[in-house]
């Protein structure tokens, strides 16, 4: 995977300084600064400097300081903002805008109409179904390394 | 906090096995089974065994196998359910049904019709406006604790 600068990634540029944005939480790997077309005021997106395109991506010794920083954004969001509670999201390829990971730090305030997220939730068809979604993603856990 | 099975909680139940769940990833730290009521088939939800409400809740030394099982189990669902992608997130109790902290891993296929999560963005009023919410973040990090 490509730990540099890739070329013509805004968030890239944003990590460099290339690009403004305002920037609400920096330390040696990662990097945060407000989406500005934020689902709510507040709303920030967290990134690792170095240019990785999904979670799957990401070296394992970089799990610690992204999550780490997700925690304490999630927990700033919610304060500074007076929110009652977060939203912490990873697009991974589908609905993701920007070929560099980011992690979504939203504040959340009750009935503040963020409803969609869950709205088109279903039950499988049958016991059957559940057990082949099951065995499926079993299957791939036992097939991809471990870190 | 609370590290230990909390009284009516069905998370700590599945995690006890008390209440069957169609189980997919168990390591010392995590679990994850599938969700009854999934987004799309293969939808999962991670938890650690032990019993914190939020993300804000979880101790440091868990941040790092909990996040390693939400990047396998994202790759998982993405291979196992032939996805383009995959979503990964978190709501702390705003929209969190059950308050055990858990990570939803959702497959995701171009198209497939979960628009809702971006679907209220908007642009902050004013510069002005972008920069308060900057300084409050800001403020609410420098004054909570580091890990």
């Amino acid at each position: 995977m490509v730990a540099k600068p890739a070329a013509g990634c805004l968030f890239c540029q944003i990590a460099s300084r290339a690009v403004d944005s305002l920037i609400v939480f920096e330390d040696d790997h990662t990097l945060a600064f407000l989406d500005h077309r934020p689902l709510f005021p507040g709303h920030c997106l967290l990134i690792p400097k170095h240019h990785y395109e999904t979670l799957s991506d990401l070296p394992a010794k970089l799990i610690e300081p992204l999550f780490s920083a997700a925690q304490r954004l999630a927990r700033a969001v919610e304060i500074g903002m007076h929110a009652d509670g977060s939203f912490v999201a990873i697009n991974n390829r589908v609905s993701q805008s920007v070929m560099h990971l980011h992690v979504h730090i939203v504040p959340r305030k009750k009935k503040d109409g963020l409803r969609g997220f869950f709205w088109p939730r279903q039950h499988y068809a049958s016991q059957e179904e559940a057990i082949a979604a099951q065995t499926a993603v079993t299957e791939a856990l036992a097939t991809s390394p471990a870190p």
